[in-house]
């Protein structure tokens, strides 16, 4: 493992990125006293840790865990009640967008591993991730209209992932859900026992991280542009998108391989 | 209890409105015998009583049930023949469009409390709803079919509230799905006992009667409005709706609270 | 039975085209040795079918199914290879597509039977189909990921069938459903036994056979439609479609045949 984030420090690091020797990202969130909450600063480090991953050709897909016990909490109320002034907020909850939609645009893909609680923003984290995977332990909630602040933002993010009715429940109700229920809204892909987590995610990763770079780049973008149109502009457009793929040399390599039976070796991006 | 409700008459009445002292207003379908039919003048109540929830600050949150077997038949199939031109058509389908948006744009949540069957419109209106639960005794369809009338009109409401195969299954067999069957679509939130129905709706709405009014209105009119939008926009919009909810008193009193354990004391809308 | 297939031949014929007399439309792939993949000749079959079913008044459901152990394998990639030009692949992308949103817009129900492996633009025909019954032994899979070449095609026909996370699970991992895996997904309707596949479509595609041709028509049309819409713009369109569907003589028909608890005698479309 080579610990590369330029934001560690003594004891104020709020994040931890590793990139592994198989393609892997690990991005953790270390503010586990503050239950991981979104702080300006956390959301600062979050997101020159999503460029430098960008920018970072061995870093082939992401997953992002937390320290203790909660996966992410939200924002970080206190910080929010020391600027309480319009502009404040506004640069808040910009910043706060612009890295969901971070994740959501990254060109590799990024995978949720959630132990503990993911509330609020935390949960809206989980939501924007490409695919999640959560312990049974862990529980979600979106629970602003308990403190008079409707979690409108996180509601973006959740109400693409999951059903009206799941996603109204859960807003509307403020309650945690657990790991199961998140699993039957579809908010999660799996569920596994604590101890066999972090297996499950980095097994996921692994397989994602075998494919070819420029592929998974060119998916993730083209499937959540074509997912926003109406059918036949989402095929005209993944048509072209489809074209470009097979005129790039990993598609070429791909199919040699699998017609050969051979293992492919990947260009980069 | 008071019934408030204007159209409260000796036997045709086909609604009742009562706005409980906890802030759960019933809207209770009181035409058992023609099955809680869609009528004109069932629409026409139906209306009048949002409006007068609308208007009531004391009602925070709507439970909509009904007297009967029948939760709702849909429409009034012999009040339709009797006026089987265009015009009537037309004014008919308009009414209903507009009752079935006017609870989605209502600024306070509805729940279907379902015991019954809920057909056609019946089950457009449930699909309407913010949240349902059903009783294992309730039914679900899309009938329109087996007559030689679509259900266009309620599919607009059940195929945002269910994926599309299912919408499909119901649409085109035109057959009862049983309350399980509406639970794993996502249609209804929780199946529950017949002699729990009640308790457990009214648990969920007294819940929900707890929370700000003013924040349940900016939520609920923010998630149908994001909903419909492409990602940024939606995230631009949300964060505006945030941005505002948090200059208002309630979330300022509601962080308060929360941060000093105590219970909030909310405003009015 | 009546063979209708102009495109059957000695050892060629890459599909087999049934209009039965109870009006359901049974379209086979028979290219069983090439896994039925969708080679510019397959493609070119299953239009000039659907051409002829939506011609075919007699045809009223379609059944897709396929023989051997893939129900479609996906494109050719052999075919593919031989022509590996620009030229070549937008033209192979764009009839997969009409072929596709052809199966969408016709004006008949299609139900795909599933028994076997489904892969790539084999899902996609899946998804692409108003509703899909698998046997246990069916198998889903996205894999062109595994190959260099993402499935942005068949994306846009999964991504509108499933819930995001889950459409990304296959899409990234590129690994096999299981048909319990497709059900819970929302990709299929109904998983049976193998032995019971044929049977249970056969009852579904009867059922709807059994419904007024206009109507299923009208319904389908009006369903992709107004699912693309805004709410207000959804709800003023299929108001239009219900005026115009009452004004029909089959509505007329079918409504009196209900309250006269008779059965209805459908006009043609």
């Amino acid at each position: 493992m080579t610990d590369q984030s330029p934001t560690r420090t003594a004891e104020a690091a709020p994040i931890r990125l590793e990139v592994e020797a198989d393609g892997v990202a690990v991005l953790t969130l270390t503010r586990s006293a503050q239950r991981n909450a979104l702080s300006l600063g956390m959301m600062t480090a979050i997101e020159a840790a999503l460029e430098q991953i960008a920018a970072d050709a061995a870093a082939r897909v992401v997953v992002l865990r937390a320290e203790g016990p909660a996966f992410c909490a939200g924002h970080d109320l206190k910080e929010m009640r020391a600027s309480p002034d319009r502009a404040s907020y506004e640069a808040l909850f910009a910043q706060c967008s612009r890295m969901m939609t971070r994740i959501v645009r990254l060109p590799k893909p990024v995978i949720a591993e959630v132990s503990g609680i993911a509330t609020a923003a935390g949960c809206q984290l989980v939501a924007s991730c490409d695919l999640a995977v959560a312990a049974t332990t862990a529980r979600f909630a979106t629970p602003g209209v308990n403190l008079g602040l409707f979690c409108s933002t996180p509601m973006v993010a959740l109400s693409r992932a999951v059903g009206r009715k799941h996603a109204m429940e859960m807003l509307l109700l403020g309650q945690m859900a657990d790991a199961e229920t998140a699993y039957r809204f579809g908010l999660v892909n799996r569920v596994v026992a604590p101890e066999e987590l972090s297996d499950t995610v980095m097994g996921m990763a692994r397989i994602i991280a075998s494919k070819s770079p420029l592929t998974l780049k060119i998916g993730k973008e083209a499937f959540y542009a074509q997912v926003e149109m109406p059918l036949d502009d989402a095929y005209a457009y993944a048509s072209r998108v489809m074209t470009e793929n097979m005129m790039a040399r990993d598609a070429e390599e791909g199919i040699d391989a699998f017609i050969n039976k051979r293992q492919p070796v990947w260009q980069g991006c």
